[in-house]
């Protein structure tokens, strides 16, 4: 049953173990540091599909149906699905799993889902509500662009700033028993908003939550950063990461600098992969924490990661309308089998 | 602890109970028949906000404010809120919710995001994760009519299978112990898509959805409909309630005609205020629950009502590129204090 550890934080006394996952990705990423890592690269990225939106869906769907096959079960066996992705109405959900008769538990979290469904889905395994579930979220480069930015075909400029949404789609299968790596414990963020309108700077609109949501985490857990081989972030990029790292120096005497990785800054090679600030997206962290992370931690090679999924609240409207951009954080605790 | 019962439902032993409940909205739905019910209405349906989609954040803002002041606790008593709308990348919950420094697990479920809110809440409060958490969602005619269909100034004509996008908001204030109305039970939906493409006749499109749920649930807990003072699906209108009916007579042989009420039929008189086939919207079910239903619970007036949340998992993108209408449908059982 979970019990609640200081203001924020919720413990997970059963640890549920993430008894599957699977990443895919698409071509560039494929092309990127963790080409190794991952279980699929989409040499095409339309992946057969006649629009980058079904496209997107085709790559969460597979990523779902890899991973609930690597953990020997069926779609039967899942008793619900914790999912949603960056689309309008998150379309790339919805027509990824309607095929699949599985309960669906639709959430909004932009790029900070695949966090948001590992801790509600390890939650309602610890309670007993459930017995397996899967969370999962997908990001695609193309249906992001045109729906954030400009149609693909304008050739828009990217400032310095911007961050390279990721194609790509990670699904964990959490179950009460099993073998793999755990879930012990999970914080869900506040929204923190200091001001920043800069659409293309992500990084900075997310950096304060992260570094609020890590800072509750530490507090309400009694622990430091050593305690941890990594505390990853989501997709805060090269310049939300070094905001975050000063945020918490400054404001929270936390320096977080000898365990600290990036989503956005691993899936790609910054300096040859022409993405500016790094990647982002949902299916950023999803990917690399459903296969680098989760894969160590399976095999023992790392033994406690803190991953704290972040993002972005704001929409293109909102953004047109002069608001700055809200952000939130949550973390997850994933510990070795 | 929270029990499963039959495939797909989940008892809830504790009982979470419903500590307080607002539902304020526009001036249309404060001329109809439900207006006594309300905690506000807004004569200017602007919210003396510079945009529509600024109104949304504002009216759910004031009804989740409203709820946590009649439950008699602070936003600071609140460990979670659980919140959704039709907007994209939700952005009236994510500004409605900004400055209230709550932990926000943001939800998608179109318009059954007040059964989904309330559902999780429950099942994350029955466990014990939580103490106090708070379930709402929003919708305005306006801000959706521009994003869904056309901007007002258009003029657009309404088919007769269309609806009128409630502008309204509920929220409700969930606990582990206290005085009010129970959460017993939830069911969450599967996806179903009969191959609706009609983005004027949601009512149809969520049906099929509506009937597998209510089978689902009354399957699972060996329940009849008349067990039910009501059986409230949220927003079907007048084509998808006759739909409905059809579908669990023919196809499951369970006649809910009784008991059935839809919160579309119910928040405007539709031989009167021209809205064609009903209301619909998440603000439709959430203000009816949070009002009408909610306050019938705690006078005793009403003692079981099996409220199923319908949503339209589409976007006017998957619609335009010639898909059908995916529908999900959760459901809640709520019994008197």
């Amino acid at each position: 049953m979970p019990q609640r550890v200081g203001r924020y934080t919720i413990n997970l006394p059963s640890r549920p173990v993430i008894i599957g996952n699977a990443a895919v990705v698409g071509k560039k990423e494929g092309e990127g540091p963790l080409a190794e890592e991952f279980d699929h690269i989409f040499d095409d990225t339309t992946m057969g599909e006649a629009s980058w939106e079904k496209a997107e869906s085709a790559i969460q769907r597979e990523a779902v149906t890899r991973a609930i096959s690597k953990a020997g079960i069926g779609t039967a066996d899942v008793d619900m699905i914790f999912a949603g992705d960056l689309l309008n109405q998150c379309i790339g959900t919805t027509f990824s799993l309607r095929e699949l008769n599985i309960p669906l538990a639709g959430l909004y979290g932009a790029c900070s889902t695949m966090a948001l469904s590992l801790a509600l889905g390890s939650l309602m395994t610890d309670s007993g509500a459930l017995g397996t579930c899967v969370a999962t979220t997908s990001s695609h480069f193309c249906s992001a662009e045109r729906q954030f930015r400009y149609p693909l075909e304008y050739g828009g400029q990217r400032p310095p700033a911007a961050q390279w949404t990721a194609t790509a789609s990670g699904a964990a299968v959490i179950k009460n028993q099993g073998e793999g790596p755990h879930i012990d414990a999970v914080t869900i963020g506040r929204i923190q908003d200091m001001g920043i309108k800069d659409a293309n700077n992500m990084g900075a609109a997310m950096a304060p939550a992260a570094a609020e949501t890590i800072a509750d985490f530490l507090n309400d857990t009694n622990t430091k950063p050593e305690d941890y081989d990594i505390i990853l972030t989501g997709d805060l990029g090269a310049i939300g990461s070094t905001l975050l790292k000063q945020l918490l120096e400054k404001d929270k005497n936390i320096d977080i600098s000898a365990v600290h990785k990036d989503g956005g800054l691993m899936i790609y090679d910054i300096d040859k992969q022409d993405v500016n600030s790094g990647g982002s997206g949902c299916g950023c962290s999803g990917a690399i924490v459903c296969s680098y992370i989760l894969n160590r931690l399976r095999s023992g090679e790392l033994k406690k990661v803190l991953f704290v999924g972040t993002g972005a609240l704001m929409s293109s409207t909102s953004s047109k309308q002069g608001e700055s951009i809200p952000a939130i954080a949550h973390a997850v605790l994933l510990s070795c089998q």
